[in-house]
């Protein structure tokens, strides 16, 4: 047989690796400039970390990304274009918190019902976004205080910062509902800059007017497959990318059975995936020893699926922080017709540790156990159950995004955009704005197809 | 063309991927006890990070790992076996201190002429070794402070307990000469893991009675090359591993052009190399997530020759230790015969990363204004010059080793060492007792091939 039969070859002015929101981003605006492009993704399907399943009743499950929030235009101006169209999320009623073996509902930002504990958070959250506000957004390693920031972990700073256990626990639970990482992983710079690039801390872990304020009817992938249809045969799925040549005449991608050239390649995807791939030459040494590390985040995601939400007759709203289970967030993620219900739960940090590699049976057992003591008996009798876990994700290998560790701001922030030769970074995890987010992806796709269209010949 | 015509297929009982000293160790051991293995090694040469190259004289020049000192048993029982010998390294005369500005000359193992920073570095050398001591070699995360300890840097433990900035920058300089990696990127733990790991800090750093007392006559890399000669063509070279499958049956191991089956596998390299190759079915989330977690340090090893050891004359051991240059820590690494007179140099953590994709010709004037600084005029007119930038080195990226920034220790410590399936994991990171060097390379190739052992059929 003659390898020519069974190999495909596309020529293009751009190839994209990876399509996820970032990636399939830059290759909308590279196709709208007019340029020829060819998009690469390792799976079979698009949109990375968004990835919307259909219950039986055909309810869209969303599996990944899902919520968008004000100040993220870039994504509200894509969902405009494509013609999709938000739901506010589920925020009526009394929230739970399980802390310090008590259970109290409470309403409001502040999660908690104990009127001390609540100041005391309210005060470390202006501190923290004051700190925040002084991290510049392009370049975090030259904030005034940025050697020290960046010399602590998050665990850290609150040790010596943050008097009352009770408001410690609180900020673990946002590092985890936030990053899906623990305290002590986190250099407290990229904390800081994470916050700023959202805008500050409220905006971040709040519901209505904050990151999770709305969610897309027909599902989050939505945005992904709607860009891809508009692409055609330009995306190529199920092409896992093994070997990256550049030379003084172009770039070269090697997927097995399918080879692209093109003049430039922009690689969509998080750092530490970017660092799997063989190119040849080789990385500078230090933008591999950036995708060393940039680690993901670990959670695992859950929704059960019930007839009704039944606990908004309890006038419960669905929201649950607990700091002594597996499963230490919920939400209601019902459709807008509450029908079916669908609780939502995270197992962040420490807990998606633990539990990503578990057998299916026991997580699951786990997952209606906490519901039930969250909800009482009926949570314990979905009639669907989806789970997530994004760490066994071949081609994501956790979630929500990379991370830096200490010391990795200062010493490789500026690796993090810088191309090499032929190849441009986008994901994520290169976003100034709303780093981590679909926002960001999408902004990111964008700020590299520009650099791309402006260096083609 | 039949591809049976270009694919190599090896069977046996055991394949090793890496013929770097713990692989090769590895190897030896199951090949003595009558079973048979195959060794895959990306690079066209074995030893991994010892690199034995010739001057124009003939004189071994060790590009990568090349010391030896007390309670490296393993390593020196392997000499033994192979035939090789040690010589003491050159430690005789003044060693030179630049600190804060100031140039002194002093001798003995604390590396400063003050006697208040002596005393106060000694101080925190007992310190350290205590704290050291209380680290089980096998479980650090058991560690009665470990919470603590690993989420903390060194660079904040030393802002928290050193007052005097002449001892902080010592300590700076340790980190620096231990790991290649600054403060601020490695955990407490680890830190101290890796210094009870060797014993104590002063074994650490010590030459005479320490890790660097003593070279090899033919260059370390003769380890590597003497074991690769006795199982010939079971080592394969210029075979880089894109994807290892197991199944029920066996292992099976794909490198382009050549197949190896076996019973079980053992990888020999870094956790964050062993993350790069793809594996069927994945690897567990847990162990994938520790191979994100572990960076290489970051150093450039250089060294010039004269034609006599000039510096000898002058009094001077030929070791230097500065704050205020790229070369942060010099050393006469001339034969026993001190002809030719060698200087050694390393750029070590921020310095490598500054200095590693720079271009060839200003990386060797900056070497030379420097040891010209250090020795004299005569140090600036080399014969030869060697480098060698193991963060550009495709299958190193980095050294010494890999290092645990904080956080990874409590959660990922035990995925280690943990098999995956038929997969086991060797290198000098996973060794308790001299990590990070070649006696923990070996002794983690003799544990791995015993786990082994035990599991053959």
């Amino acid at each position: 047989m003659d390898p020519a039969d069974i190999i495909e070859e596309h020529v293009a002015d751009v190839a994209i690796i990876g399509a996820g929101l970032a990636g399939l981003m830059a290759a909308r605006v590279i196709a709208a400039a007019g340029r020829s492009v060819v998009v690469l993704e390792a799976r079979g399907r698009v949109g990375g970390k968004t990835y919307t399943r259909l219950a039986a009743d055909g309810t869209p499950i969303d599996l990944g990304g899902q919520w968008i929030g004000p100040t993220q235009d870039h994504i509200e101006a894509l969902a405009l274009d494509l013609g999709l169209k938000t739901f506010p999320t589920y925020d009526t009623g009394e929230n739970i918190e399980i802390r310090q073996g008590e259970r109290h509902q409470y309403t409001g930002a502040i999660p908690t019902a104990d009127p001390q504990v609540a100041m005391a958070t309210v005060e470390m959250l202006l501190e923290l976004n004051l700190m925040a506000q002084q991290v510049p957004l392009a370049t975090p390693w030259t904030a005034h205080d940025a050697a020290s920031w960046d010399a602590q972990t998050v665990q850290h700073w609150m040790e010596s910062h943050v008097q009352d256990s009770a408001v410690r626990i609180l900020l673990t639970q946002v590092v985890r509902a936030v990053f899906s990482v623990e305290p002590r992983d986190l250099s407290l710079l990229h904390f800081l800059f994470y916050v700023h690039s959202a805008g500050n801390l409220n905006q971040l872990v709040s519901v209505t007017r904050g990151a999770q304020e709305r969610r897309f009817y027909e599902g989050a992938q939505t945005l992904a497959n709607r860009i891809a249809d508009a692409l055609g045969d330009r995306v190529l799925l199920d092409a896992p990318v093994r070997m990256i040549s550049q030379d003084d005449m172009g770039v070269r991608i090697d997927a097995g059975d399918t080879l692209v050239t093109a003049q430039r390649a922009i690689l969509a995807m998080a750092p530490t995936l970017a660092g799997r791939i063989r190119y040849h030459p080789p990385l500078p040494a230090r933008r591999d020893q950036l995708t060393q590390r940039m680690p993901m985040g670990t959670v695992i995601k859950v929704q059960c699926l019930y007839p009704t939400a039944f606990w908004r007759a309890a006038g419960l709203s669905g929201q649950v922080l607990s700091d002594e289970d597996a499963l230490g967030l919920t939400f209601d993620n019902s459709p807008p017709s509450g029908q079916p219900g669908i609780l939502l739960g995270f197992m962040e940090g420490d807990a998606g540790r633990q539990w990503s590699d578990s057998d299916p049976a026991t997580r699951r057992a786990l997952v209606l156990t906490t519901l039930e003591k969250f909800f009482g008996p009926a949570a314990a009798i979905p009639t669907e159950y989806f789970e997530q876990i994004w760490a066994r994700e071949e081609f994501s290998r956790g979630g929500y995004a990379g991370f830096m560790p200490p010391g990795v701001w200062t010493s490789f922030g500026a690796d993090l955009l810088t191309p090499c030769g032929r190849l441009h970074w986008a994901g994520t995890e290169t976003s100034p704005i709303w780093n981590g987010y679909m926002e960001g992806a999408i902004r990111s796709g964008e700020r590299a197809a520009d650099e791309v269209l402006a260096a083609l010949t």
